[in-house]
């Protein structure tokens, strides 16, 4: 019996391990919370970071226990509502270029606050000598953290510990870009809306957005954390090495989502590791599903935070719901729109994995958030996009190009039939919905599903106390190294040498034994 | 029941594939044919292409049906011993700068050779309607092939079947040369003997092995198989593209043995597939290795190819032995050499895995070779290397780096108390062992055993038919564009006329202007 032998690989699986996990906010925490609770479930005690100001982590849980950072600032997120006014605005044409600037500014100055709260709470953590003991003397087997905010990776670096990522993003793009080979050829940028096979200025955009991408990290994000090192363990000490030097990337996405592309031994794929088979939906809402009849049910919801829509877009989005024979359930916070149909749902929350298993349902109208994605992936339910931001429009065209979504931008959703033509579309074109049956039958394709994937690598790392052997130190090359532009130099130079060598000499030769004394011999041409 | 339903999924599963198999010989074989049984006792039928003056694959087996090509020529696989007997002398200094060219002549036109019969076998089979059609005919699931050869890449093509890989070994070096990004700043070439770790000197040693393998891929062998594309599928059909297009590749490696490297989505490590627990002894053997007591056993095999030493070296290494209070057994098929002691029982072939795997083995003197090296991993035991040519000192280095082997060249073996010495230190030093029980640990906890692993992706790529979402088709891009150089310098053209478009107007504008005819327009200077 394993339990008995107590070697030390057995150890975590029978007596647990200690997790200290630091998260992110937001939709990244539904995902995170996923994880603790099946971390819990396997006997493990769960440590969660928070502030006193967090949005979403709550302070206790029969799951995790929480250590509270005391911070007097916190990101404002209502942030988004704003931002997709003016959005919509400028997508319309109503909105100057000016406003198109200053969205910009808006959005990265948001950004900016994002990582400066971060490194405030890390700061704050690092300079109470309290909290920092009693978290040494805990002694922690790993932390899991999002290394979208660098805060975990910097306390995993002050604890002495293995480090784990639940990944999707990292501050200079898509997680990958941090530890993989990416050649700007066929992968494309986050937020480019470029797909894996590009024209010529379709590269050309690529490496545009990915200097802008690297200037951003480089000279906005990257030095609010190096300030932090520098301050608590020495200037010696580069993030960006930190960063890169996580033992374990269990990435958000795998490849029947994902372009294929370079990877690294340590980084594990975990996309749709949230889904799960479907429950029996509510009465009501059964009801309400099985009263549609042969047509079937379509659902929209465009996530967490946007919760409305200007009016008259709302209005022509159910004005296109009463002309369907379908049923619609609509997530939707706003004032009730004017045309709303008998055959239209409002509703404020919906239990969306369950609907998208319910045989009933025969389109998905998302955003494109990665969750939603997922979920539509693994149920095989086909998608109209409305994307919004972030990495939204991203998410959904790796639908599209694989046949399973039709996209729409919010500027022309309510320009003539748009919105009502591509439903039709996805809804009588069976390859849509053929498309998303093949990929649900890949995605479930797998030795392992992907939450136990995940689960079997964190315990991994337990009980190995990291991962070395799975992960390059290539990054502590310089980058001239790395790509060999001193070797390939330093050839250049000794070939040329070696040609031009005889050439002089010879030359040289020549002047002095046949013109001896006449020319100065700094002066000969060849 | 998943066999009732009959879904096209799990049709494979049910009723078993139909795998059409192109082995290499030698080694090679040995590995491939576990993997037949493996598939075999699945319930998959499996054709072997052999040709009828195969070395290896035997004509009938209960495991598979053989499909025997009429060749006229076949390789002699006796190569061997006169091509070491060679290397032995110039390691020893015995031989002038003249042996080493020769034998690096001889070397290379073995290479060349067996490619060139491999294309002649290709050659004879697609001339061969009848057999074609047949082969077409059984309907084949996929083709699993070798591709250090070309023939079984070229015969999947011809039938337009998935194609997958049991690989270690392409023409251009080690597989992932031809699938993965792999910067020569920390991925030793095949043969260059370095580590991932390098310095300049090392780095660029590193970059003119890279040279001399795609020289040698590229004049030498390369166009052999592209003849043969040329002659069957037209010279649109790039032998290359068929190489790289495979869709899974089934790595004979895994990352506790292999430096960490980039990789790819279709790239399944299943190294040490062929490893097993290891099975009691025969009577004697057991007795004998019962016989050493505390002491315990030392073991030696240089491999299947290597069956003799010069009689001087086989003498100092039985005097070695002579030596040691442990007892030894050495697969040796030369003469008795004279020094033998008692100790030592000189065997023709040897239950090398279940060895291995026995209590009282303390050590093992080994070659290098793939198998024997996954085999001392699995079981954790510490070697003594005697690397003699191939990719046996590359793989003894790995273990070395990871403190589990003391490497000795022929050359010194059997100078002064070097072989001795190297036993003795190896087995009084623990760390040795400690690190290959180490490696042993990491190598068996994976969330599936290697073949199970490889059996599952085969299987994949059959219900699937292929695994298209797996693979970039980055390599049909030219170079120049897969390296962004034609973006780059599109970049900077523009960069340098919108910086002197300006300067030139300006000079255009003073030179008109202030000084109207006197200068010819052509001729002024910045």
């Amino acid at each position: 019996d394993k339990c008995l032998a107590n070697s030390p690989v057995d150890f975590i699986i029978c007596h647990g391990g200690k997790i200290l996990i630091v998260p992110l906010e937001g939709s990244h925490w539904v995902n995170m919370d996923i994880m603790v609770k099946a971390l819990h479930s396997r006997g493990h005690s769960v440590d969660v970071v928070r502030t006193n100001k967090s949005w979403y982590i709550k302070d206790d849980s029969p799951h995790y226990k929480t250590i509270t950072v005391p911070v007097t600032e916190a990101f404002n997120h209502d942030f988004i509502n704003p931002i997709l006014k003016k959005i919509i605005d400028i997508e319309r044409g109503e909105s100057s270029a000016m406003s198109f600037a200053s969205l910009q500014v808006e959005m990265f100055t948001a950004m900016f606050n994002m990582h400066r709260i971060m490194c405030k709470m890390a700061t704050i953590m690092f300079q109470d000598k309290d909290l920092m003991n009693s978290l040494k003397e805990r002694k922690y087997d790993l932390v899991l953290t999002d290394p979208a905010w660098g805060a975990g990776i910097m306390l995993a670096h002050a604890l002495k510990l293995p480090l784990v990522y639940n990944v999707r993003w990292i501050t200079s793009g898509e997680g990958h870009l941090a530890i993989a080979p990416s050649p700007l050829s066929y992968i494309p940028m986050t937020g480019s809306g470029l797909s894996d096979k590009m024209s010529f200025i379709q590269r050309v955009k690529n490496l545009i957005f990915y200097v802008i991408w690297q200037a951003q990290d480089g000279f906005l994000i990257g030095p609010q954390y190096q300030a932090v090192c520098d301050e608590f363990f020495g200037p010696e000490v580069r993030y960006s090495d930190l960063l890169q030097g996580a033992d374990l990337w269990l990435m958000r996405a795998d490849f029947v989502f994902e372009f294929p592309r370079p990877t690294m031994p340590n980084v594990v794929y975990m996309g749709g590791f949230q889904c799960k088979p479907s429950e029996p939906l509510p009465g009501d809402l059964e009801e309400f599903v099985q009263s549609s009849g042969e047509q079937g049910v379509i659902i929209m919801s465009l996530g967490t935070f946007v919760s409305e829509l200007p009016a008259d877009m709302a209005n022509e989005i159910a004005a296109a719901f009463a002309k369907l024979p379908q049923k619609v359930i609509w997530r939707y916070k706003g004032d009730r729109p004017a045309t709303l149909g008998n055959n239209t749902l409002l509703v404020d929350w919906m239990p969306q994995n369950d609907l998208l298993g319910h045989p009933k349902i025969k389109l998905f109208v998302a955003h494109g958030g990665t969750n939603g994605i997922q979920e539509a992936i693994y149920h095989g339910v086909p998608v109209v996009g409305l994307p919004v931001f972030f990495d939204q429009y991203d998410n959904l065209l790796r639908l599209k190009e694989r046949g399973g979504a039709k996209l729409l931008t919010l500027a022309t959703v309510d320009k003539g039939n748009n919105f009502l033509e591509a439903i039709e579309e996805v809804l009588t074109e069976p390859s849509y919905r053929m498309n998303m049956q093949r990929l649900s039958r890949l995605h479930r394709d797998q030795p392992m599903k992907p939450l136990d994937t995940a689960l079997f690598w964190i315990e991994f790392v337990m009980r190995h106390k990291g991962a070395a052997h799975l992960r390059t130190e290539s990054y502590r090359l310089p980058w001239y190294s790395y790509h060999s532009v001193d070797v390939v130099l330093s050839f250049l130079a000794t070939v040329a040498v070696i040609t031009f060598l005889p050439l002089v000499f010879f030359r040289y030769a020549q002047a002095v034994l046949l013109f001896p004394p006449k020319i100065p011999l700094c002066c000969f041409r060849f």
